[in-house]
This record gives structure tokens, sequence and C-alpha cells, in this order.
């Protein structure tokens, strides 16, 4: 296999939970490609490749290496263009990125707050201490405190997703009628909370459950390789 | 004229200032299509055309009756392939309705709230009486009290827009290099809050007031051709 994706995992290295390596899992299989996962702890991700990058995913393909879920999508979408497009045309790839801002600046946060002491637990010792001190530095406070905002944002995340439910009036989904490398963006964030947090942030008969099914049924159900936390 | 665009007014006829109706004007001046502007009060959409709508915009194109900003923009893309696109393909096409969902979930309230009595001023007499009585129903409270949580707006409404300035970190339109319709869908709400409201919700120094200050300039300055209020 030449292509192989690195992707962050805790203790257990069959649960990576990296939402940035789920798109880009999704994305690969959306172009019908193969790869081999390389399981990685946060603390080995600036080591790998002779130091090429901080953050994952990283793809190697064959000589090829390339870092950043986007930048990945667009590499494969030029690299691979006689397969099943990631954008639907130019359009598509820039309105792409305005998705990618909604779910970062909007989905993530509060994950982020929800999760953080299951995610903090289910790393290994090193990668525990490195997550402590570079999470209670972006937040300045402890991951204690934060995990006590993020129960109030268990309240408020549902009435987040009302962007979602108005375009699923419209079509199943947000790449319209077939899934969009857009889609994998908000599947990444929200397959992230499905695996590292018992919390379940969606409700049966929410338009948005019925949708991430659908991206979790999606390339021979790749989302369910991983149960839900 | 063949082509006629029914659009929202108060008692000042010159200052159009519905959100859709100004999301349909930049869509016909992206074809290069000429238009002529009928301004209509709330309480005389009913009566246009036989009565075949309940909403603005309203266009007429020769035999042709279409209403909704959103199938507007699909009929423009239909009958004018070969000016301009206001979606750049069908994944633009799609990721359009997310646009609108985000604008009209997330802006669009928050607006209205800060604006309600501002509009409501505005308005004739007839059509100020039907304004708070449908509004009061919607809201299910006085347009005084309503008005009163909008100050409470003005506070949280420029971290609502993060997911822009995300995405003006890559490009300058939501379209990518040059505006598509998802421009036009978040201009409209914007230039809507800019007409009828003195406040200023965007800050000077703001990438998304530089985004929306280019948005007033295309098609030699539409956007400007009413001023602020």
């Amino acid at each position: 296999m030449t292509r192989k994706l690195y992707a962050l995992c805790g203790t257990d290295r069959t649960r990576p939970f990296s939402p940035h390596v789920w798109k880009t899992k999704l994305s690969l299989a959306h172009k019908g490609l193969d790869f081999d996962v390389a399981p990685v702890g946060f603390t080995e991700i600036p080591k790998l490749e002779q130091g090429v990058t901080k953050i994952v995913p990283l793809l190697r393909d064959g000589e090829k290496l390339v870092s950043d879920s986007f930048d990945i999508a667009l590499y494969l979408e030029e690299a691979y263009p006689e397969r099943p497009t990631l954008f639907g045309g130019e359009g598509g790839k820039a309105m792409a990125r305005f998705v990618e801002g909604w779910s970062q600046m909007t989905l993530h946060p509060p994950i982020g707050r929800i999760a953080i002491m299951d995610i903090h637990d289910s790393l290994e010792p090193v990668d525990r201490a490195y997550f402590r001190q570079s999470r209670e530095k972006r937040f300045g406070t402890s991951l204690e405190a934060t995990a006590a905002a993020g129960r109030a944002d268990l309240e408020t995340f549902s009435a987040k997703l009302e962007p979602l439910r108005h375009m699923l009036k419209f079509q199943p989904f947000i790449g319209g009628d077939r899934p969009l490398f857009a889609d994998y963006i908000v599947f990444g964030a929200l397959q992230w909370a499905r695996i590292v947090s018992p919390h379940r942030l969606l409700a049966a008969g929410d338009v948005v459950s019925d949708w991430f099914e659908r991206c979790l049924d999606l390339h021979d159900g790749l989302g369910r390789s991983v149960t839900a936390a």
C-alpha cells in the first residue's frame, strides 16, 4: 500500500477520534482510494516524516506528503480528477470553506468543552500531560473548569444545528443529492463527539440525526467502523 | 422593460429594505439583466399579479412569474446559462442552501429584533397594523418587548460572524475569487440591517466589514443606491 494516513489515537489504537482525520478518511473513501491507517499519539505528531507537520491528518500518497484535511481534499481533487468529485465545481470548493468556518467556529468549541475530560482520560500518560498543558493554555483555565462550562453547552448544542435543518428541508446532503467534502467536514465534528463522549448530542427523530446516520452508512459504513463511546 | 421586480418598501418608496429582495437585485445585476423595481407595501403583496404570491421578491420576466429569492436565482441560472454563473456548479448550488440556512437561522432573528421598531415606524399606517399583528404573533410578545430583547443581540451579533471570518482568511468572497449567490444571501441580511437600523452591526477594521464594503461596490455600487439609515 503506497497510501498512509496518520491518525490521532489514545491508548486504544483502534479508535481514531480526530474530527479532521475523519474528514480525510471519508474523502479517501469517496475517491475510492485504499489507505493504511497509522495511529499516533499527540506527542508523536511532530516526529512524523522528518517533522513535516504539527497537525494530523498527515497523508503520504507515494512520494507526496500533505497535511490539513482541506488541503488534502484539494490535493485529492486535483490528483484524482477522474474519480467522484469532492466539491462539485469551483463554487462548491469555495463554499466548503464557509462550511468549514461554521463547523470549526460553531460546533468544535462546544464539543471540545463537552468532551475535554473524556479525551484527556483516553490518552497515554505522555499525551495527557501535553493535552492538559496545551488546552489549559488555549482555554485559559483548567481542564476541569472547561468541562464544567461544557455542561451548559449540552443544553444549547442542538439549537446550533438550525442551519443544517433548514438545508435538509431541500436536500439529503450538504452536497445536494449526494455527499461532498462539505458533508464530511460537519460529519467529522459529530463523529468526534460520537467516538469520545458518552453524551448523545443528536436526538432520535431530528433530521440532523437522520443525516448523520446516512453519513455513517456511506462507503460501506466506514464511520461505523468505530463504535460510539 | 419586460422585467419587473416587486420590492418591499415603507412610506419612502425609494428605500426597498427586504433582505430577500436585495438578494434578487444583486442576482439580476450579476446576470447583467435590466429590471424595473415596483415598490409595494406589506399589505399589497397578496394582491400582486392576481394573488400569485404571499412573499417578495416576486419577479416578472416576460410571461414568467417567480417568487422566493432562491427560486429566482435557480430560475435565472437555468434561463440565462450563458451569463455569469450564480452558483459555480452543482456543489455550489447545494451549498448555497446551507449558507441560506445559516443566514436565516443565525443572522435574521437578531437583526429582526434589533430593527423591529425601526421597520414598524417606516411603514404606511395600514402596513404598520399588519406588521404589528403578524410579528407579535410570530414572536409571541409585543413589538416593544421584542425590541428590548434586541438590545442584548447588539452585544452578541459580531460573534455570530465567525464562520465568515474563517472563510475570509482564504478568499475574498463566499463564492471564492468572485461573488456568487451565496454572497448575496448574506449581503441581503446585512444590507437589510444597514437600510433600516441606525445601529452599526459591523465594526471598521473587521474583515466582515471589508467583505460587506466589497459587496456594496459590486455591479456599479448597486447596494449603495440606498443610503445607510
